[in-house]
């Protein structure tokens, strides 16, 4: 099955205690895209200006990603800056530059249109919104932030009742919920609407809640974290295609495709940008599911 | 195989949102003892004074903990008093009185000295060290805390050196080690002496290091936590207890011993004090230890 991915294209300077990339392709589709293409073709609808780089285009294009729905509009690509701290936990946002981001709206071709599987990635939850009115999707991703849930609550409430699955961490789930005790923010969650809450909680890994389960799944032990740009866009990629791959969404499946999300969450932070993503097969990713076994066997 | 357990036993008066205890049950060997004598016999080796209650003694007694090394000295008892925040892993001690804690030496007993298995509560690293003086321990486990890692750093390292396990939490790590990536601090303390390093991270489980070997295990998910003081000494004895109980410290002993340590501390936390500790039984820590592996099963 296919997955649909609508959200941000950006060119990405970024600084780490590791070093430093100056507009790299980034972006929360490219990372979500790069990441479920192992697993299933995706459609992707972003928007990137008159700037935008032939050779990311091409990267793409080499993996089963469809940029039917990647419009190209007047003037320059989005761009973020960011420098991280000594604890990569912690960063500043140094600039930020909408451009072409600014007027977007998000439009589904056909492809996009019939996929089953959907991700809103962290945009305007009324952008969000538009999506359903374009889409045949019967299970749908979200991601939001810090901004909206306190910017535009109201609609993110109406978005959070038409997706099936939420993907958080645990600032924004104690923000949108107002409880600090993740498990109790978590059931809260549930009633606004999502069955399936996927907590990440970092270098501590995630805790899944789907209907009154929990699973927790261990985060990948790494002696150094060299740029943790998108392993959360990363992490849904791997998430949404696992599923969409198996085309079930059941307890079981959801356990195996949040480990397949922390699996390539994993590799984005081992270098910077994309990187590590752009390079890594099925035999690294089935390695690496293996090392989160052996992590969590006892 | 027997455990001996040397550390504080204490009066506490705890204020959680859940409410307050007062002159309750505590100290770090004895939820270590209660906590470990699920699994083997207990050698505590401690100091009372003259008010510590007959009723808290008999508690003791009604399991297989040999009270022998509990010294009774003239004077009171050592007596804490905390109060949590509404985040229970931050806390303020309002009171710390030492009274006979103060001029405190352990002396083991004969039964306490032949016991394989030790566990070094925390106390001055002085004090551990003559603890190596009286006894033919071939595992050692420590604890120990942030004013021995400032205060007595040169002692610490000393009993680093001669210890098999040490148990610390990630600010601990970070303080001992200088280390912000937790990995690498894990690395970094294996070389100062134990081969086996357990990090607690509270709310997020905790890891096991053990020579090359990660092995990451989950928190038990807890809506309401009532009370957490004693939940790091439960842990140690639920984990030392499983492997004196096993009488093996192989890699796959050590994983199960850190879940039987995570089943014994979220026990701890659900009332106050020693309460839900002292009345659990085998059935109890088997359900739980279930729920465990539901848990992080994938």
């Amino acid at each position: 099955m296919d997955v649909t991915v609508v959200g941000s294209v950006a060119l990405d300077t970024v600084e780490t205690p590791s070093g430093r990339i100056q507009d790299a392709l980034g972006g929360a589709a490219t990372f979500f895209a790069l990441a479920a293409s192992n697993y299933v073709p995706v459609h992707m609808v972003a928007v990137v200006g008159e700037d935008f780089p032939e050779e990311h285009l091409n990267l793409m294009k080499r993996r089963p990603i469809n940029l039917e729905g990647l419009q190209r509009a007047r003037g320059r690509t989005f761009r973020w800056s960011g420098r991280y701290h000594q604890d990569l936990n912690v960063r500043d946002t140094l600039d930020t530059q909408l451009n072409v981001f600014e007027h977007f709206h998000p439009e589904l071709p056909p492809a996009a249109r019939s996929a089953k599987y959907l991700f809103l990635g962290n945009i305007h939850p009324a952008l969000q919104l538009e999506v359903f009115e374009q889409t045949g999707a019967t299970f749908v991703g979200l991601d939001t932030m810090n901004i909206w849930i306190e910017g535009a609550p109201d609609t993110l409430k109406e978005v959070l009742r038409r997706v099936n699955a939420i993907i958080i961490n645990d600032a924004e789930l104690r923000q949108l919920t107002g409880e600090h005790n993740l498990i109790k923010g978590a059931r809260q969650l549930q009633k606004l609407g999502p069955s399936i809450v996927v907590l990440k909680k970092g270098e501590h890994g995630c805790l899944l809640f789907a209907g009154h389960e929990v699973f927790s799944a261990p985060a990948y032990p790494m002696p150094e974290v060299v740029d943790p740009t998108g392993a959360g866009d990363s992490f849904a990629g791997g998430f949404m295609g696992y599923l969409a791959g198996h085309d079930m969404t059941d307890t079981a499946t959801l356990r195996q495709a949040v480990i397949h999300g922390s699996v390539l969450a994993s590799f984005t932070c081992e270098r910077f940008g994309t990187e590590r993503l752009a390079e890594i097969g099925p035999q690294d990713i089935a390695a690496r599911y293996q090392a989160f076994r052996d992590l969590a066997t006892f």
